[in-house]
């Protein structure tokens, strides 16, 4: 028999956030919490708290599994945690450990991989058999759909799309390494161009958006402000999406897909960040390559969880098929 | 029944390489010849002449097919050729016109993907599931294998890895775009660096390997000055190892390849090069990633033939698997 549901749970720096999800994509119910920060148990408690909380009223037998998505470096095929930078999860057994509470199936994976596959299903990239998801929020995240499925490299780490070097001898990466995308375009990056902007008279409208502080400017005062139709804030969203564009050259002249999803939280406001960096990829990408179309996701928040909840279906269909 | 044979045709901007090739690798009979300038028709009669040439003796029976190696994009779907930048073979349908003239099966595909499968099947790639080739020569080429395959996008155009951007509005490339691989590293870029190098006292090993004249330095002339010891050719080619592994870094994480293969003219002699980008990338890449390995092509001018008889093979066996 097919399980109707899917519990597909999220896990951020900032909260967790976990869904019961129909085979069509409907959450049907879902809750949330703040990430604990004392340890990996704790965290553990409550993905089986949010878990119970979702599942009241359906039937075990009906629930096909549990997928999970980490802000980590997951080593798909042994379904271990090989390096986390927010949370103390590496080396943790999150699977088993989940497993043997809930009773029921886990399998966890990369949560960029996840809102790849949630808007495979059921989103911005219905029917693309080759494309690149790319999240850009407080980090860059993203995955990478080729021939039809996930594709997670050699080791089940593939996909970091925001660790491609765009500029040689470049800014530091938060990763470690010099010049990479997340360096020039993330929520950090935006924050810091709008601080700098707003020592000068004319980003005066970068600081009213923060209030007036030029401390507390974050990356969506200069969204608001460049919304308003600041040009100075506009001008660094314009730039962001210079930068993400060359990045666009780099992927669509070496993987040739036929889609660009640009998610996150940064991503999915800063739309004419997102045109420009499309305008880009389409002059300086090898010709032949230039019909790549580049769409903002339509998942939002519930990626995640629509992404785990897939990545649970799929487990548990592919199981089902051996027998 | 299995052929025995394959003929495999390299087709380079300066010559014309074909032979006749063993399922095992072992090139039986081969013949070059200059790369006619006249049009593509001319082409296509020196293609017939050689495939002629290094067939005599085998009986049509026995051999699988002709595999077909162009530098340009081609659409393998529909196995047409998209764009060609230094031959007038764009929109020409190259496999009917050698088909009916050799009354022989005939694939076609691009020269870098035909490289990266002698590698994988005869070469350095042996056995290996996920790993990125890319010949570095007059431009860089290269091919993908995911998954046990040769990766070509969703227009069958993937797999030009010389063409990701690693310095935003740096040097002009060949292909229109700005910053490439390709603008730092190829036979151009290094004959370039070499000449200007040439200009002080300090470059005159540079100098005296072109016979004493700054103009007719190359690339070659500044390998052998490195090679001989001079400090400043080896510079030259040590930065050139640098931009490389600014590549590599990006490959890497996006790709996670068990292998990364060097080849072409530069490529597989310049040694130190490859040793520079391989430090560059185990020093930048994300943790988890380096365990990659970078070697150098071992197939040298035989790659193209090789790997084009491969795919020759290859669509002969998938073709007699359908019966």
């Amino acid at each position: 028999m097919r399980s109707s549901y899917a519990v597909g749970v999220d896990v951020g720096g900032t909260r967790i956030a976990v869904g019961l999800v129909e085979r069509k994509g409907r959450v049907v119910k879902d809750a949330k919490r703040l990430t604990p920060k004392t340890g990996p148990f704790a965290v553990v408690d409550t993905i089986i708290d949010l878990v119970e909380e979702v599942s009241v009223g359906a039937h075990q037998s009906e629930i096909a599994g549990i997928g999970i998505g980490l802000p980590a470096q997951v080593d798909f095929t042994r379904q271990s945690i090989e390096f986390c930078t927010n949370l103390p999860l590496a080396g943790v057994d999150m699977r088993s450990l989940v497993m043997s509470r809930s009773k029921t199936d886990v399998t966890i994976d990369n949560d960029g991989n996840m809102a790849a596959l949630g808007e495979s299903r059921y989103g911005a990239a219905k029917g693309a058999r080759d494309f690149l998801m790319i999240t850009v929020g407080t980090g860059i995240g993203g995955g990478i759909f080729l021939n039809g499925e996930l594709y997670r490299g050699s080791r089940g780490l593939g996909g970091e799309v925001g660790h491609v070097v765009v500029q040689m001898d470049g800014d530091p990466c938060p990763c470690g390494g010099k010049g990479h995308l997340e360096s020039y375009v993330s929520r950090p990056a935006i924050a810091a161009r709008g601080r700098k902007a707003a020592e000068k008279p004319s980003g005066r409208k970068i600081r009213e958006a923060a209030g007036g502080s030029a401390e507390a400017i974050t990356a969506e005062s200069v969204l608001m402000a460049a919304r308003s139709g600041d040009s100075v804030a506009r001008e660094i969203l314009l730039e962001c999406g210079d930068t993400l564009g060359r990045a666009f050259v780099g992927f669509v002249n070496v993987l040739n897909p036929k889609l660009i999803v640009v998610g996150g939280g940064i991503g999915e406001a800063a739309d004419f960040m997102v045109e420009r960096a499309e305008s880009v990829m389409e002059a300086e990408a090898l010709a032949g390559r230039r019909d790549v179309s580049v769409v903002q996701a339509v998942l939002g928040n519930d990626a995640g969880i629509l992404g785990a909840a897939a990545l649970a279906f799929d487990e548990y269909d592919a199981h089902e098929g051996m027998h």
